[in-house]
């Protein structure tokens, strides 16, 4: 079962490489073409009820971020950088019909709220890449624009992801099909990476960097932190553990990366994860900066990949 | 490490049958009272900012459930069932500074959202957990209300989860602590399954059973799908895999019951699972039913706990 996926996944790593013409999204299941109708149930969209192509086919980039409210000011904020205020068009929830994700386009970027943590983002994800194959889209780009705790970096610091690596410091992420587990790879694409990281120079007061990202199953004790309803370890065994993701490389966690790196690779989709570190966890657990900090923390890396689309879009002359 | 939770999990054990007396929520974490503040950061509450036992002291059913309209629709359901209405008391979100989840209180009612998957839901029951000691709540039940994919039965059952079991059938959840693996147990309180049980019999035309549920990290490969993004195994090994989880005694399958199972046993909250099933998977994997039908099946596991909640508060002649 598992070399079938391993075995595809190699042939799109040289893909990737040598690409030339169009680079579709790959659906990896030989069910799919066949289904009558296709329901994406928790994005509210299906192949009958929508016409998937004339609504999604020009979409080019797609962010993906945990927070519904934030993925909202994302889109908004790209429609003034596209300078596609002028269409007034108006900025409606393409989900609204379900309240477990919410989904805005603006011209060729789809901006989308994906929850907390792999369970939640994987879902979000399945439907995604199959809406993107319905809709025949091509050379699409896909970022997570994330918060996260950072390890050993000044708060505020964006990191460029180069590789996700799990909680025992490892490259993989461990999907459980039916009941076996499979191991998949986690890299995500590199020159994406430095793409970002050289753009990020660009931008004044921008602290930024490239370097290892860790996904836990949970916030309190999966991260160390000392301040959950559960914490069986001392703080030495924490600062022991953190100290040793910031010696193999891991400069931030989050949640959602490895699952996410997975599936994308897997389905052919150059991805990125950009995100922002909102405490230093080698210094404290708790998050407790003024809002209006936090809030300004959470725009880097929108400000960043507003800057990438605008340069991609050939708009970096008007703005940037 | 995993020997302190274990030890203490014991003596809860035995506490859970000869208990006498208030029963306080357990923090099993010595380093939470040195703290100066708990932020309780997901919740957008925190131990400076609000009067916590002022807030929510009187708390002793808490509801939980993924989606935010359906808990803010169980609240609204609660405040006419309890006749709380003439207050006037507007249904406020308590979480709404943040959009990670949602909160409502109706008198001892607590109604909270915890999104898609055991990491969201786990985040969710730290926050809930360490708000439920600070606000010096005792005696509180707790039950996730939730929609699930049924194994077996009729579409519109309601299981009540007596264990709640992985992906490999075990009753177990194992919690990735620093990097090690700590494995919890996941059995639910028996007496009150049962009560819920029959209380469910009271209701006209309400097909409900006991049953082990089985709860998966993702919605797709994890749980057998054949229209996923990725599918890489045959149709045969699907229905192979749901009938073996039917003869291990499993009826219906979610996301979030072993985590839940889990910390609510280490921090002595009596905990129950009531899951709608919205498609007998061993026919299909997608949801297809017409909205009505399938908004009418999630108030089910809502009417039967708005039926305990009223018999526990002597309230059962009014209404029920």
């Amino acid at each position: 079962m598992a070399s079938i996926l391993s075995a595809s996944n190699k042939s799109m790593r040289s893909d990737g490489n040598t690409y030339v013409g169009k680079r579709f999204v790959h659906v990896k299941n030989p069910y799919l073409d066949s289904m009558d109708e296709d329901i994406l149930y928790h994005l509210d969209l299906g192949t009958k009820t929508h016409d998937l192509p004339a609504m999604f086919g020009d979409v080019k980039f797609v962010c993906v971020g945990g927070s519904p409210k934030r993925m909202k000011a994302f889109a908004l904020f790209m429609q003034k950088e596209l300078r596609l205020e002028e269409s007034r068009e108006d900025i409606k929830d393409i989900c609204a019909g379900t309240d477990r994700y919410c989904m805005y386009k603006i011209g060729p970027v789809l901006s989308i709220s994906h929850g907390m943590g792999i369970p939640s983002i994987s879902i979000m994800l399945h439907e995604l890449i199959k809406l993107l194959h319905h809709a025949q889209c091509c050379d699409v780009t896909i970022i997570r624009i994330g918060t996260s705790g950072g390890i050993g970096i000044t708060p505020g610091s964006v990191v460029i992801t180069d590789t996700a690596v799990d909680s025992f410091f490892k490259p993989r992420f461990e999907q459980i099909i039916l009941d076996n587990i499979v191991t998949r790879s986690t890299e995500l694409d590199k020159a994406l990476a430095e793409e970002l990281f050289n753009y990020s120079k660009e931008i004044p007061n921008f602290p930024s960097l490239i370097g290892h990202t860790m996904c836990t199953y949970d916030f309190y004790e999966g991260q160390g932190r000392l301040d959950g309803a559960l914490c069986s370890f001392s703080r030495e065994k924490k600062v022991d553990y953190l100290k040793r993701a910031y010696k193999a490389g891991i400069r931030n966690i989050e949640m959602e990366s490895t699952v996410f790196a997975a599936m994308c690779r897997l389905c052919g989709l150059k991805a990125a994860v950009v995100c922002v570190t909102l405490l230093d966890r080698l210094e404290c657990d708790q998050i407790n900066l003024p809002r209006d900090v936090l809030e300004e923390f959470q725009q880097r890396p929108q400000l960043l990949i507003s800057r990438f689309i605008k340069k991609r879009l050939g708009l970096h002359d008007q703005r940037s």
